[in-house]
């Protein structure tokens, strides 16, 4: 409570966003509390849910921000031709799974309490992330309705992240090593090599 | 206590792996204790410590029983050609993950406490699963090496388990509703159809 005052809003946030960071990077995501984190940032809990309404969107916040920073990556590799676009963005979605295991399982293992609703501001992220996939696939099977399409990126997509699981979980060693960048490598050139057709 | 003497070990390691099962199906995996599955089946925690070496221990019984269900309905369908052979052990892995979604994540999410390694009765369940997968593809792939046989076994698979974590996740609504069976199809039937050079 001594340091309420010397920080704004915006910078709070990012402090608490900044705890979360480093608070599931020691402990993992079990042990995630409001308490933690304002002790972490030295100020009172109270304060915290003057920014955040709960822990849940205080995670949310943490989430959109690793979000960004995938949609950042992937749309830099974005104008290559579309098999490789697709490649290089795999391997940036493989690399933060990698890289920043606690972050990227705290977007993905998180689930609302109470099963609230994912409010709009976080859906637009991920949906923001899956057009950047669709656009290249579009891009690739210029024949092919937007259902067809849809399914496709989805199909692809899911694929990735099973890859990108498992890696992340060091679960890929049964049945002998094989390296994962070998498995998206596999993955997508077969699997766009039948659907576009070419 | 009361019940010491009423049931064999084999029966005691059966009631505590059902009482797993039970507990996590209706208080998720975060909350199981020894002491909790003791208490359901009307033993004392410490009699279950003469059967489980600790909660892993039970935990990796429960998953072995698991896996054995799983290997008992992928065999049943390893007699077919090998396309629809795939198609339908996905579908089996699948269902798995969508109606025994707690067992399921029990799996994949159960980690050893203190790195302890798994011991080898637990691996070569794991290992079952994969060759049978392999075997397939194998009957697939005849021009090609084992080294390519693995890398595709393994790619396929983990693709296949991305489909399924999202689907029991309840999480592939983003960008619109897709069947996850027809992802399944999608990826099967493109994957093999470059692999398998047909």
């Amino acid at each position: 409570m001594a340091r309420r005052n010397q920080h704004s809003r915006e910078q709070l946030q990012a402090l608490a966003i900044q705890a979360v960071r480093e608070l599931i990077s020691e402990q993992g995501l079990g042990k995630l509390s409001v308490r933690k984190v304002a002790d972490r940032i030295g100020y009172a809990p109270g304060m915290l849910y003057h920014i955040f309404s709960n822990l849940d969107d205080l995670i949310l916040h943490t989430n959109a921000g690793t979000l960004d920073t995938l949609l950042t990556s992937m749309q830099a590799l974005s104008g290559q031709p579309p098999r490789q676009a697709l490649l290089a963005m795999a391997g940036s979605y493989l690399a933060l799974a990698r890289e920043q295991t606690p972050l990227w399982q705290l977007v993905f293992l998180h689930r609302m309490n109470n099963q609230a609703p994912v409010p709009p501001w976080y859906q637009q992220r991920a949906e923001a992330l899956f057009a950047l996939v669709e656009q290249q696939m579009a891009r690739l099977g210029q024949q092919r309705d937007d259902d067809a399409v849809r399914l496709a990126t989805r199909t692809l997509w899911s694929s990735v992240h099973g890859i990108a699981v498992l890696a992340a979980d060091d679960k890929l060693d049964v049945g002998g090593d094989v390296d994962e960048k070998a498995m998206l490598q596999s993955l997508i050139h077969h699997y766009l090599q039948s659907w576009a057709g070419q």
